[in-house]
């Protein structure tokens, strides 16, 4: 284990921007880490898309990171965590982190009535991720699962407190304030950006779980356990590419990322497919 | 020119399903044409991505028409009408029938206190397609424009009257309600979809421009013209390609479609990239 080792970068995957709140994430909980963050904002959005559709995608965008010697690799969207992380484990040897396994422990320690509820893309629940692991790990959970398609677009157009943002938020929270659940994940990257209209909707009984925190915290375990842990003193590097630099992208990354975002890099969509 | 020429088909794609709303104005005013339609829902939505992309993208598409010997190709997307239309007129001989100028020319007829809105997506907006071809056209037209980024997941969801639908429709709307428009182009061929909304939300006054039924009226005069307009006394075939089927595909795609949807073909990406 050599020191050049330990200053390799982790790498972080999402379909476009959504990752970027878990980024914010990785940079509190292990600022001297340096990241590398590859968003396919070129075929955003991956969560209305099939399921062999979004595996090749993850695939490429795995293989466009491990160019760059990362140590390891975040999943940093919801939607690929559901249907490709064992895809990925598969392939790679370094650790893979999805959002689908810190997500469901963090929502197991939080509940105390056993009632939890999901909230993700369509593809992500309808591959049933965070059921199957809830109730893998305890039976007597109760899950009730609903897929928000609009959350995403609206978090991209910075909708955070809008009128319509409340509206669609009943319409889609209806079902879940009826199971008095007192647990809420957060089962897409984008949605942290709305946590205050959907806490405020869902009730403030309920705590809503940030998968992106305790995934954080699982990239530390992993990097630990590997014995590449960066104990650098000086603040980690952050480098930003993406497939495509659409309008008003900056601003939009900026709000997902809470900070400012300085170079973005642009990656070939050929590029990534050889 | 033979029998064989005029029964070629004519080509239509679209970066997803909006298209379909044209493949309908296309079937009813040339019911004997063959249609093959191609909707890229692997990398939907065009709209919110950069010119450069968007570009690239729409080269694909009509490549992969072009495979199929059409005599034609429909641009069913205004934001690939917006920036691709002049480097597709370039490449190929066949005509190619965007969304802009039909729907302009459509909206200059219909007008008569020269104020005409265009609301679309943040690239066929931030591009001014329609702007720059309706003061080209005439130079005492006032024009004002809105991007509506939101509308196309609402329609993509199939919310079509729902109470989020109307107070999004209020918002992005109140700006051009100002402006004493006569005339409205519905410059994203998902809008058509959200019509009523529209209308009730612009004020029944304003005509609603769906520049689909001005490029059907263009598409006859184009073939007609090469002298390729087929004769046949049957119903033309129609097929269906797209590099995805997601989830709830059947369901939105007849919705838009306002028939039903008998086979659709997957197509893999990598083969368009060829």
């Amino acid at each position: 284990m050599n020191f050049i080792d330990r200053e390799r970068p982790i790498g972080i995957f999402d379909s476009g921007i959504g990752g970027l709140t878990v980024v914010k994430r990785l940079a509190a909980t292990l600022p001297n880490e340096n990241l590398i963050y590859f968003g396919d904002t070129a075929r955003v959005p991956y969560g209305s898309k099939s399921n062999s559709t979004v595996i090749e995608y993850a695939l490429q965008d795995a293989k466009f990171l491990t160019t760059k010697n990362v140590k390891a690799i975040v999943v940093a969207c919801n939607t690929a965590s559901s249907v490709a992380i064992s895809v990925l484990k598969d392939k790679y040897e370094i650790p893979i982190i999805g959002m689908i396994e810190p997500g469901t422990e963090f929502a197991l320690k939080t509940t105390r009535n056993k009632k939890i509820g999901i909230i993700g893309t369509r593809t992500t629940t309808d591959n049933k991720a965070y059921s199957k692991a809830l109730k893998k790990a305890d039976k007597n959970i109760n899950v009730f699962e609903k897929a928000c398609p609009l959350f995403v677009p609206l978090a991209e157009e910075g909708w955070t407190k809008h009128k319509a943002t409340y509206k669609i938020a009943e319409e889609y929270l209806a079902e879940l304030r009826e199971q008095n659940i007192d647990t809420l994940i957060l089962g897409c990257t984008h949605y942290p950006i709305l946590a205050e209209v959907i806490q405020e909707v869902i009730g403030k009984n309920v705590k809503l779980i940030d998968s992106g925190i305790a995934a954080a915290e699982l990239v530390r375990t992993e990097i630990e356990r590997i014995g590449l842990l960066n104990n650098s003193n000086s603040l980690g590097n952050r480098e930003f590419y993406v497939t495509d630099i659409p309008k008003k992208f900056k601003e939009i990354a900026e709000l997902f990322l809470s900070s400012p975002v300085k170079e973005v890099r642009k990656v070939e969509l050929e590029d990534i497919l050889r």
